[in-house]
């Protein structure tokens, strides 16, 4: 049988949330790769071999899942939330070389913007972005640019990886610049480890938000200036006025 | 027992995108409402009556749940995609007086900007904005600042809703405001009912695009300014450099 590769997204964390197709491809694979968390959420079975590895070395990952599929194997690549959005996916096109052609899958999953919405309402109603706040892989001043231009056009926003250990400072400056761009009454949620045991979701004004309230495992929304409450909900109208 | 609201995503089109959690909800409902081809995919049952509505009539729905609800009901209201992404959850909680306090969940749902960068390759697989281009809830002129700020921040971008028979003129206008910021050979990609036996995926440059290339049942992706090819695939890679 010839070997294939499937980047699978695990979605944010409940069972519940992982789509069938992902579940059908778990079940047929010979090898998991990924970030040991999220290989931890694959069921071991005979006849699978489970490759857990730590951050950062998805470039690692890419060329271990390519091998592997070159010998025959079905390698599931996981990632949690989408394998697409700041995930494994990318990664695996970067390794692959312009004259391979392996079999390969890109299985959706859903990615931690919409679960979090989801608790919250609908915040994300209306335009939006998605930026990764982790300056490991590009310039912080290219963050701020992009940050500038975001809330310029008015779009509600979602942050991933927002703040770490090694980096505590980033996120500060980021709700120094959205400050520097917004209303103060500007609606915020930090969603900590969404739909899974540890969910927690904060709802705050801009002027309220704290640097600490956001970690590796939040996901951090901030709606655009029409979003507001109604009850413990959150919610971005469906019309906008001209700027 | 008491009523509830589910606003639940059916995603892109494929059963095998369906999540456990909203294949559930929907085992357990009596009614369910939404746009006819959403309501179509939900099979019949003893014990569950189905509301089909036309398009733009989205209100109407969020208060036929509401009152549905307020009588002991088990609604589930369904949006393709993911309800919260251009789609009914901002309804519902417009609809929402700010003193009724029904049960409500929204489930969420593989999106078609995802599932399409999926069959694609990774397109977003950097930061990203999502733009709906229908401007019956807003004026061209937001459509066209939003654009611009994404361009300028060097976003890749996902549209949905690019094109309908009332309104054919202003996917060109799209096309003209990007050709205007990008450079001609920004990548993009035409995903037309994806996951669906009508699935249909082009891939062009700015400069080969057409607006009769998109429609109704069309999600458009625009890379950033590092997207590339490799083999079939289109990506957009992990790194990026300062603006």
């Amino acid at each position: 049988m010839s070997g294939w590769i499937a980047v699978a997204g695990l979605g944010p964390g409940a069972d519940a949330l992982v789509t069938p197709e992902v579940t059908e491809a778990l079940a047929q694979a010979t090898d998991v790769i990924g970030y040991i968390p999220y290989v931890a959420r694959v069921a071991a079975r005979e006849g699978l071999t489970l490759h857990p590895s730590d951050n950062r070395v998805e470039m690692d990952r890419a060329r271990l899942a390519l091998r592997l599929a070159a010998e025959g194997r079905r390698v599931i690549v996981v990632s949690s939330g989408d394998p697409g959005v700041f995930a494994m996916a990318s990664a695996l096109f970067e390794a692959l070389g312009p004259d391979a052609d392996p079999e390969i899958r890109i299985l959706p999953g859903i990615t931690a913007m919409l679960a979090a919405a989801a608790r919250a309402g609908a915040p994300l109603g209306h335009d939006f972005c998605a930026i990764n706040l982790s300056d490991n892989l590009k310039p912080f001043a290219l963050i701020e640019h992009r940050l500038r231009h975001a809330a310029r056009g008015d779009f509600a926003m979602a942050f991933y990886n927002p703040r770490s250990a090694s980096r505590p400072e980033g996120f500060a400056r980021v709700l120094e610049i959205l400050r520097e761009e917004c209303a103060p009454q500007r609606l915020m949620i930090f969603a900590r480890a969404v739909t899974t045991p540890d969910e927690r979701l904060t709802v705050v004004t801009l002027n309220e938000a704290l640097p600490e309230m956001a970690d590796m495992r939040t996901v951090v929304l901030v709606g655009n200036a029409a979003t507001r409450r109604v009850g413990r909900w959150v919610y971005t109208p469906r019309s906008a006025e001209a700027v």
